[in-house]
């Protein structure tokens, strides 16, 4: 008989291959399908490893990359929600509460519980690997957006002052980043971003 | 003007979005459709931070995750060949090689060098890390063909010698794995595996 521990890790395994269903409302590269969240967190890890020297100082790598890898598996049960949809935003936390406390449940206890502690870490954005984490799921998106001639912004008709509004962890978590993301939006605005703007 | 040095990392990330697109043999669960590479590499990686317990003792993790997240980019130009596919392996290591000289070589020299060290010691398989991210490489298609009940085995009526040969990196880089699997095809075979078969 295999180990009753292996068995619930190999649960969990299983389990979150669901995250592969799971679609975003941003496209890979060249636009041709929207990308799912696994293969978003997957980015995010390599991201993670490439871009550490924008990270704060002591930062601690390996634990960002467990982080960043496991930080969106709670949407397999409270689903991907568009950051600028406020009504879809009601409830998110709750929801996404409940589906931690059934994923990270299927782990062997002292796993589960490291694991959400872990996630619950990324969510408050408190520690440096935290904001560090949290800074590059902003970059990711802001890169594809970028790749993308401005898609989902242009699409939605998102202002300048809400989009670095949104991407302003970065500021917080990577602040080597920021003058980049400053200039490219502008760049793509056609325009400079004027620091009193206010949302339009 | 953005440091060139970001611009050379954003190029490598950009590039790498590609490996989304390099669809592999195994469907991920459900079977709704085949996985790509990119959704492979981060399901190791939340594998690597699970099962870590079962690497060899002394085990660099994060060493580890970093060399699963980066170990298939190879694929964006080489393309992923099917690992009992005899034909298809010839020149599979030249253009791996050459396809790791264009891809790390879009980063800047000191982490293209780095990386490109990292995959030659995944593929070289000869530190606990390499034989670590080796034997999860092969538990991840292991697991999967077992949650689509012996899928693609059964499929390429691939023998149960085969099988467990194309498996004994997990025997060499996770022993303590190494018994649940047996077990595991024996049981999908409907019979016990005898040490001295051989490959039918």
């Amino acid at each position: 008989m295999t180990d009753p521990r292996l068995l619930r890790q190999l649960g969990f395994i299983v389990e979150v291959d669901k995250l592969k269903q799971v679609l975003r409302r941003t496209s890979i590269v060249g636009e041709s399908r929207l990308e799912n969240s696994a293969e978003h967190s997957w980015h995010l890890g390599v991201m993670a490893a490439l871009l550490a020297e924008y990270a704060p100082p002591g930062t601690d790598l390996g634990r960002t990359l467990t982080m960043l890898l496991i930080h969106d598996v709670v949407e397999i049960d409270a689903g991907d929600t568009f950051a600028f949809d406020e009504a879809g935003n009601t409830g998110k936390l709750e929801r996404e509460h409940k589906a931690a406390e059934r994923l990270f449940g299927l782990l062997p206890p002292d796993q589960g519980e490291r694991l959400s502690t872990l996630w619950e870490e990324f969510e408050e954005n408190r520690t440096s690997e935290a904001r560090f984490a949290n800074a590059l799921d902003r970059f990711h998106a802001f890169v594809q957006n970028v790749s993308n001639g401005g898609g989902t912004w242009k699409a939605h008709a998102i202002s300048m002052a809400r989009i670095l509004e949104r991407m302003d962890p970065i500021r917080e978590g990577a602040p080597a980043l920021w003058p980049h993301v400053v200039r490219t939006v502008e760049e793509i605005m056609g325009r400079e971003y004027q620091e009193d703007e206010t949302e339009i």
